[in-house]
């Protein structure tokens, strides 16, 4: 187990590996898995794996979310959204299945691709039992065996909402939400507190799901199943209520070097952004912090890629460590394979653009070479640099150029125009803020 | 004049329709424009439009770029661009045509929408005499019969890169860029003065533009022909030597009534973009803040409409008054249509969602009513409070949803589940913060 390793000062293979992707001591990566501000989600039976290190000081990471669903079930499909997403900088995949042959999506997506896998398997559960009935059926066995199912596939690690409990499904009566709960597995926990009048077994039987995780160092992404599913719901004391027991549940897990990590929000004002990242850190010691967008209006269905593009930058910007891909099919529909790759691009550019205030010139060395590459108008260089080459080589195509730089300005180019008249000095200023 | 007037208390036509546009009373809009913190951008002789504030308190404003290049200029295009601007929400158009018959091209933009028109004339004044020989060659007649041709014609703003001086040029020779500058009007004006030897015209001749401006009631845009063009460059010396001129000239401008703003960046890393716009008001006293963009990383050539809306989300939220859009095809093409159309929605988005920290309830209403258009799985309402009706509607049918909610969850879709278990109270909660 790699925190066990950690606490011990013994480097693992993943967390040398880890540690030379990031240009970081391996040092940083034995603390910092030890403490619990870092991991390396690999479960131990998973093959073929590219491992990412995930949390404070390494580079903001994103997740591409894939999956079929009832109304549209074809795991090929998936798997090319799996392919393309990680094609586009996933630095790793969820596979929501909720359609057809779930563990057939599950499986094939796990030999499909080489970036850690996450799932949900309260889905499975749910889903499960609603075939032979209602939801709310579920017994604790049903959860449990899903996750051992899941855990013995290979899967990285696995979203469990634990934090939904009777004290957070209070907190959301008082709360008065205009969207009571939008998590899908939030959902199913709420429902079966509610109907069953019992504690979420997730919750009461923690433990138990602690040794699940040692027996395969399954990392655990503890849930927001109250996060806020709208503007006038974020912040509230539910969606705080649920933190603070997932707070007390990550020490509870680093105790027996569990790896976890902390999901939140979800849909935010711009200002509510600085401080939710630093609420979680703060009550949560420094776990990693993965946040789904946050969206900063919802008024924009459509173009949740843009949204979350917002949220997500400033998020990872504040601190925020991995951030979940929206694509501009949430609140319509499932994505198709363009939504996947719109979706990817905008949070990688959020992750970038965050990295550059976290580490510095590790990640701002891109912008200079590009920035060198325009000065010098070789397009050549900037389609190479650029998140998406072939786009921008599209769109400078198709902007019917010819010998001109490029279409907007043609002849009046203001880099070609000022190079005729300034001698360019070689560049000496250095940043330092 | 609206300043002459505002500052004797006169209330005039434009100063009622938009204190009624934005819901505040008639006193804040004379406040606000005799003190120079907001700006109704008004040729005295343009017909048939309809106004707009610009400035602090009122909802952050768009403007949309359009205009023929040297490669391709069909005006007829440049409508449909202007048009489709405005439908998806751009309060304002700046026509930046270079190519073809510029003249006619700005007067049938000036006719074909309703909103307030800029332009660059510098750029017409540059290309004319570059047609008999050189840029370099034009004379300070060249120029200021440019501005009058423009502000003859109706055009309500006009951007002016009166801080392009010698003293900022000697800044931009220290500051040792990676690109010098990436203005195009800001670029004619470096080579002039270069070349001559002689001060910037706009700047030297300053009060002669300003007896000009005051002819037509012309607002003068002061534009940032020193504005970084990537990230390395930003919040330099060149960059802030020409915000002082500006600053300079602000007060300048006042003292004779005549209604400004201020251009700024560019590329800006997410770090400089709060410290940008407090800079702006506190050295140009609160005059409103017009940002291109800022697009927070350089890497996303094809995905500028992305990168600008979180830099222009975070410039808004912090007091940046005006955002000029960004289209995919930035520093690559000319935009096409739909490019037009993409980076207005991403502009218009991120004014919104700076809108909902600016203004608190006046612009979150709009979230509230979809988020209860959600709650209610109420489809039409959704589409009619969406930014692109059109696209929410062809994602969410596109998504192959028969009876259920979305194509996503299908059956299992949260809300609907949580629904039978819950009984929702009347929503109760304040937004206090």
């Amino acid at each position: 187990m790699q925190m066990t390793e950690a606490k011990r000062g013994m480097v693992t293979p993943e967390m040398d590996a880890v540690a030379k992707a990031e240009g970081k001591p391996v040092e940083f990566l034995l603390r910092g898995i030890a403490a619990g501000r870092l991991i390396i989600p690999r479960n131990v039976g998973r093959e073929n794996v590219s491992v990412q290190g995930i949390g404070e000081g390494l580079r903001t990471k994103i997740n591409a979310n894939i999956g079929t669903s009832p109304d549209y079930a074809n795991i090929d499909e998936e798997i090319e959204k799996a392919k393309i997403a990680v094609r586009y900088g996933a630095d790793t995949v969820m596979d929501l299945s909720i359609g057809g042959d779930i563990d057939d999506a599950r499986r094939r997506i796990l030999r499909a691709v080489n970036v850690p896998v996450g799932t949900v398997p309260i889905y499975q559960a749910g889903i499960e039992v609603s075939k032979r009935g209602d939801i709310v059926g579920m017994s604790s066995d049903d959860i449990f065996n899903a996750i051992r199912r899941h855990a013995e596939d290979g899967v990285d690690f696995v979203t469990v909402h634990c934090g939904v409990t009777k004290v957070a499904i209070e907190a959301l009566r008082r709360s008065g939400r205009l969207l009571e709960v939008v998590s899908r597995g939030g959902s199913f926990l709420a429902a079966w507190i509610i109907h069953n009048d019992e504690e979420n077994p997730l919750y009461k039987e923690f433990d138990y799901l602690l040794e699940l995780a040692r027996e395969f160092d399954l990392t655990l992404s503890l849930g927001d199943g109250m996060r806020p599913g709208c503007l006038a719901d974020a912040s509230d004391v539910a969606q705080f209520q649920e933190l603070l027991t997932l707070g007390e549940l990550v020490e509870r897990a680093w105790a027996k070097d569990v790896q976890v990590m902390v999901e939140g929000p979800g849909h935010l004002p711009l200002d509510h952004i600085e401080v939710n990242v630093r609420i979680e850190k703060e009550i949560c010691k420094g776990a990693p912090f993965y946040v789904l967008g946050p969206i900063v209006t919802d008024i924009a269905p459509g173009y949740d890629n843009v949204t979350s593009g917002i949220g997500g930058a400033l998020s990872a910007a504040f601190g925020a460590d991995f951030l979940c891909v929206v694509t501009p099919s949430e609140h319509l529909a499932l994505p198709t394979v363009d939504d996947v790759k719109e979706g990817v691009i905008a949070a990688r550019i959020a992750a970038h653009a965050a990295d550059i205030v976290k580490l510095g010139e590790q990640a701002s060395r891109l912008d200079s070479e590009m920035a060198k590459a325009r000065a010098s108008l070789n397009w050549e260089k900037q389609f190479k640099l650029a998140i998406d080459p072939e786009k921008a080589r599209r769109l400078h195509r198709g902007g019917l150029s010819k010998e001109e730089p490029c279409s907007m300005c043609g002849r009046y180019c203001p880099i070609k125009l000022l190079a005729q008249f300034m001698k360019k000095p070689e560049p000496s200023r250095t940043r330092c803020w």
